[in-house]
């Protein structure tokens, strides 16, 4: 019974391994923007409990929370640990809801322990539906983003022509293939020919540009020959650029992401094209997948099913070690990372 | 009836003065760039009539037209007369549905005389509803571009905050007229104190600000202490980059324009802050006020129930004589216009 219900002493005591944020980062995130520390994993109050965590989400959108400034949600504080989506498992546990071995994902943060004093924002999830890794790709944060800001942004009719950026990515990777069996002709853009060929032929795209081959305008009008009517930009730029002169009338532009422009040391480059929705009558749309978050179970029972029949493939690309972080984040930025970036922390 | 059912001899030989686009303009027009014309007004067909223009349509939009390169209309040919809306009289007819005396609005052209082959794209407008230039302005393009694009793309909703550029000119006008009888907060951006001082004063809005005195960022704070809901933007550029600082959650902004980049013979300047779409979960969308036509009748009767009521102003700026016509095409981008800028062809 104190097993289940409380920490025992070993745990209580037992270091918890940090990475938390140093200083603000000028351009890329260099090591000494981090600082790593440890602290006792300290005790669950009544109602809360010990998270282990397993494995760590590692997103784009972190850069944006190393800066200071308003955004969709505070920055993290210099000395804070760094924030991170992730999932674990629980060790130690003073709620019945949350028993030990209940797997979970949360807000765990850059470090192997959390204690968390209630389950607030803490979602049970079930690796009899899917492997630990699908719950930070398809099943996660960047599986819910593509599933509902194509869906209910970008609003894809059957037939109509959808392209999207970052496609072998994280988001990239959901969106084109749920446009896909929505009955979209869909044109991923990606740097390589290598996904570009995972693209293509382990996800089923129509087609892929690649990026870094420089062909992007030819590519489009090769490849969308009726036109662009819905865009799912994940990494603005100049590519968002280009594809704003291939709009259809009544396009929709899907701002989830700037990839290209989050490490900028200058100012960010707007949209040069973007008279484009004027003269398409066409609409650019920002998406927050917080906002969604009622209708999660919906977007991951849609995606485990597609899943399970066979019908959809959510690849990741896993570095091992917390120790690691610094280096692994920088991944997504050199487009290093194939898949949905994951750090795992422990097995 | 051979006056009602044709022209007379003396109107079919009557000389018909037209201005002609002579060169694609690089920058503002010059006086080059067009060339001055006659030929004689000639003969309608079975089923067509003869229009006398009274007053032309100034507009931004004229500007684009002016280009090569596609846009929502094909441009206007070099050596062609340029195109312009108008309202005008039937002198001469040989169409039942147009009889001598009847008051039209349509694409006359930057001309004395059009002779229509039927009646397609011709409304008939009734000066016992409101004067002539009214019907180029809020009753007329103007005002159904403000009309449509606020209520159907802004969606603004009462006790919101409404605010619009070119607060001063045709389509603006309306924009925060329309805005306030909704219940909203109205915030107009404009340029110098006069013209700011009318839009409080005459046009009712709740505050404008004035951009050439350079406090658009400090007098938004001020203006909208509660952010900007929706944003109608005639302008582009600089004051566009700025109010997308202020948005709200789920803020519409409505691009209708960008007379500050029609002329540039640089690159136009994207929004450096589009990213506020996202963080807000904004959108931003083109309208077109062609995409309304079906709909105008709803607008046009709405807006002049108001008039009628003393509710509305509909301010006009009247310059004199079709040979003035490519200096007062130029006030437009000086901003040197004060309301919907018409030029008096004939009384």
């Amino acid at each position: 019974m104190r097993a289940r219900a409380g920490a025992p002493g070993y745990i209580r005591r037992m270091l918890n391994h940090q990475v938390r944020l140093a200083a603000r980062p000028v351009g890329l995130p260099k090591r000494n923007d981090w600082s790593f520390t440890e602290e006792p994993v300290g005790e669950p109050p009544e109602g809360g409990f010990v998270v282990k965590t397993l494995m760590l989400s590692l997103d784009p959108a972190m850069r944006g929370w190393m800066n200071e400034g308003r955004s969709y949600i505070p920055p993290v504080g210099i000395g804070e640990v760094m924030r991170a989506g992730g999932v674990g498992v629980v060790i130690a546990s003073k709620s019945p809801a949350f028993p030990i071995g209940t797997h979970v994902s949360a807000g765990l943060g850059v470090q192997e322990y959390r204690v968390f004093t209630s389950g607030k924002g803490v979602e049970r999830i079930e690796l009899s539906i899917a492997p630990l890794e699908k719950w930070l790709n398809a099943l996660g944060m960047p599986g819910m983003t593509a599933y509902f800001g194509l869906l209910d942004v970008g609003q894809p009719k059957p037939g109509e022509t959808v392209v999207v950026s970052g496609a072998a990515g994280a988001v990239g990777q959901t969106v084109g293939q749920v446009a896909k069996l929505k009955g979209c002709r869909v044109v991923g853009i990606a740097g390589g020919a290598a996904k570009c060929d995972f693209v293509v032929k382990e996800l089923g795209f129509d087609a892929c540009i690649d990026y870094r081959a420089g062909e992007v305008r030819e590519g489009l009008k090769q490849h969308c020959p009726s036109g662009v009517d819905v865009y799912f930009d994940n990494v603005g730029g100049e590519i968002l650029d280009t594809v704003l002169t291939r709009l259809n009338k009544k396009a929709r532009v899907v701002i989830c992401g700037a990839i290209s422009q989050y490490n900028s040391t200058t100012a960010v480059k707007g949209p040069a094209n973007y008279l484009s929705l004027l003269v398409n009558r066409a609409r650019m749309e920002g998406i927050v997948v917080f906002d969604y978050a009622d209708r999660y179970p919906e977007g991951i029972a849609q995606l485990a099913a597609w899943m399970k029949e066979g019908k959809f493939v959510s690849r990741e690309d896993v570095v091992d070690g917390l120790e690691h972080f610094p280096e692994a984040l920088l991944k997504l930025f050199s487009g290093e990372n194939f898949g949905k970036l994951v750090l795992r922390v422990a097995s």
